[in-house]
């Protein structure tokens, strides 16, 4: 399957390279493709890449337009303005998958939510791109997770969120595919501020437990 | 130990149940103890008191001056009033464990909630009323599973934010008494925005699920 991930931080990289892992064909994202190469030294993108050959880099539209599939892991306050670049055109009748948190972090930590409670960046999103199908999961459990799972000592949760069965589906199989055991189907993109609502928890047991390393399971 | 628990719906009857079970002393604070008890039919409070005999019912006032440990289990919405009611002098120096969420009901199912991201329940609680020791826990899980954990397959999670250690070491220990396993402490008294919004996923996926018997694990 052909892949963009839109995003080269962190979650973006570890994203691409666990689909790239698998098989798929993967784009990486971004504004300006010269600017991104030519960041150097430690934790550069250029340096990540080098590690990671097979994986292309392109700018925010033409990776959209390769892929069948869009990652969306931009930071949260620009994921529109992002999406935006990338081009309605370019995302139209595709499954978006959404992995982003709109934290706010002018206030310093821990950030706050830009949105919340009666809105959220999934819909946001959804209401600016009608003609794509957005699914909202991932944005839960820190990078590492949301690709390998199983480096937990159990099964945990993860949920989707989307007005689309079939781009859900789509993003299930996904998620089972990154060894994801227990996904659970919120509703329509209304249940992403559900999740999003998640980050002050999750940041705050971050703090408590000292790592990231944890996800939630629901046990019923 | 002597309990006030403030409310008489179904969260401050399961709570004033287990407490009285467990071998401590109870009373149920109330606005109106007549009114209480002159309602009448099923689920009425007065149907319940009948099979409960040994847990006492007084105004908020006496429940709160009665007691070592106060348990808010009134509505969200009404809490801050509530408390007053109860009276700032009944409450001092005393732990409060806050189990209410501030949900809005009014623009329909699912509710919001009154406030969130930069303020909690539990924070005016504590500013409203200083010389109390606040305690926000158990407000993340079903009335039956805050007091019965074990009901469910495996042992799961609940949270503590409070600004007072040893306060927070009270809830601790009395979760313990109830059966839970693993309890976090998040921080002070801030954190309890994390765990209040909580519950708009935590709503969602009683619907996903079809039953509010369910918990989070927090598997690390």
């Amino acid at each position: 399957m052909n892949f963009a991930v839109l995003g080269t931080g962190t979650v973006g990289r570890t994203v691409a390279a666990r689909l790239h892992e698998l098989g798929h064909h993967v784009v990486i994202g971004t504004r300006d493709p010269e600017a991104t190469r030519a960041r150097s030294g430690d934790g550069s993108f250029a340096s990540w890449a080098d590690e990671h050959p097979g994986i292309g880099l392109a700018p925010f539209a033409e990776a959209a337009a390769s892929a069948a599939i869009v990652v969306n892991a931009s930071s949260g306050g620009a994921s529109l303005e992002v999406l935006g670049e990338a081009g309605a055109a370019n995302l139209d009748g595709k499954v978006l998958i959404d992995i982003a948190n709109p934290l706010d972090f002018s206030d310093g930590m821990p950030p706050t939510l830009l949105y919340c409670n009666t809105d959220s960046l999934g819909e946001r999103i959804q209401h600016a791109f009608p003609g794509t199908r957005v699914v909202k999961t991932l944005n839960t459990l820190t990078a590492e997770l949301m690709v390998r799972p199983g480096s937990l000592p159990e099964g945990t949760s993860v949920f989707v969120s989307g007005d689309d069965p079939e781009a859900k589906a789509t993003a299930a199989a996904l998620l089972k595919e990154f060894g994801h055991t227990d996904v659970i189907d919120l509703g329509d993109i209304s249940t992403a501020r559900g999740t999003e609502m998640l980050l002050p928890v999750w940041l705050r047991l971050w703090g408590a437990l000292g790592s990231p390393m944890f996800n939630l399971k629901v046990v019923r």
